[in-house]
């Protein structure tokens, strides 16, 4: 698939720019002087699938940093998200985890099943096809990371690309059980972010995926607050896993 | 207690001087220019008791850490380490534990009270003699942090010596349950170390004690590797907590 750029702006520090890959939107930030310089190492950066307008603020952050620390980093729209047609495999599941919800129940295997698989077997071949095009970029070298988002589509990049060397994973939404089996063959290294008071996450759950990954060096860290309350310090961290890994 | 030096050396970067603290000796590093500056903030490290000289390489890296972010650190012998007399209390349960350890049993509740409890009830105000004696030096000056060692001295301490205002705690050692209600009354800045394949560790009964801690900043920070094993970033991680927390 060809990427286009379609908008371009300087933000202070970062090169933002706009592509289109086939029908996906993404956005590419690359460091003020990258271009002029030697190819930099790219760091995807994963995102919840809530639409890429509204985690652009969020995103912008995560690229500020990345570009402060010498590193491009880049996204693209998820399936049945944002401007992007509905994902039909996850509407009836969409629909049953609102009503479990809202009756206060637990939410069954079957349920997080449906939500995430369909979402992880269509994302992850678009992922890799953006790291085809986007290394393609004179601008671009590699190594390359992998940060954050939904942490099913993380695992099975890891698992699945070769390209990526390591990866920051955010233990915060539902795992399919078959995950835990994916997680197994994982074994670039790791860094594991815990919000250990999240409500919407099963803190055992996350523990158990961290213990299941086959990776020598895997770091967990914990922090308190809930889903959105990462701190400062947490993400400094991440960042300085990236620098040992990526450099 | 009076303080009293009875040997200085220069380590590069670094002034090492042993002193005893009435019949307790002691280790008091210091940044190579810190006499002739700023009272500079103290780490207290804590320790295995096996013995300062023993221990004394592992703790010359930590000191010489701590000085290169411009810490003064200092530790004391335990009582019953070292060439201190033995801890009657304790010598019972260090029967016992090498007869449970060497048959393959679990280490009974009993066995870890009758270990940990006296040594803790007995080193805490030792190390709070130490800080006044150390707070009285013109070269050092506050505020204190805690570091590593036998994790129920760190957490007794936490509670009841208001002058440590954070601590960097390893969770590698047998907690009494008494030590899980004390843990609750913690509420300075902890960061959190658990080496995840730790064989002389329970797994689940440092995550429970995480979970325990009554401060409202805490990072757990899990890494791979045996007790012995902690990976170096994840000693600047530590690092980097107390620098935030003392400066």
């Amino acid at each position: 698939m060809a990427l286009h750029f379609t908008s371009e702006q300087r933000l202070d520090d970062v090169v933002e720019r706009d592509f289109t890959l086939g029908e996906i939107p993404g956005i590419l930030w690359t460091p003020g002087s990258a271009t002029a310089s030697a190819p930099v190492p790219l760091i995807l950066l994963g995102h919840p699938p809530l639409g890429l307008r509204k985690m652009h603020p969020r995103l912008v952050t995560r690229a500020r940093h990345a570009a402060a620390d010498g590193f491009a980093a880049a996204t693209i729209e998820l399936p049945g998200s944002g401007d992007r047609p509905r994902l039909a495999a996850t509407e009836q599941a969409r629909v049953d985890l609102r009503r479990v919800t809202e009756a206060g129940e637990p939410v069954s295997d079957e349920i997080i099943d449906a939500l995430v698989l369909p979402l992880v077997d269509q994302a992850v071949p678009e992922w890799q096809a953006a790291l085809d095009a986007l290394l393609s970029l004179p601008e671009i070298g590699g190594p390359v990371g992998y940060s954050g988002g939904v942490i099913s589509i993380g695992i099975r990049l890891a698992v699945v690309e070769p390209r990526i060397v390591a990866a920051g994973l955010f233990a915060g939404s539902f795992v399919p059980r078959t995950m835990f089996e994916e997680a197994r063959h994982v074994t670039i290294p790791l860094h594991v972010l815990l919000q250990w008071d999240d409500e919407g996450n099963d803190r055992q759950a996350a523990l158990d995926l961290f213990d299941a990954f086959g990776s020598k060096e895997k770091s967990l860290h914990a922090n308190m607050g809930g889903h959105t309350g990462v701190p400062q310090y947490a993400g400094d961290a991440a960042a300085q896993f990236f620098t040992r890994h990526l450099k």
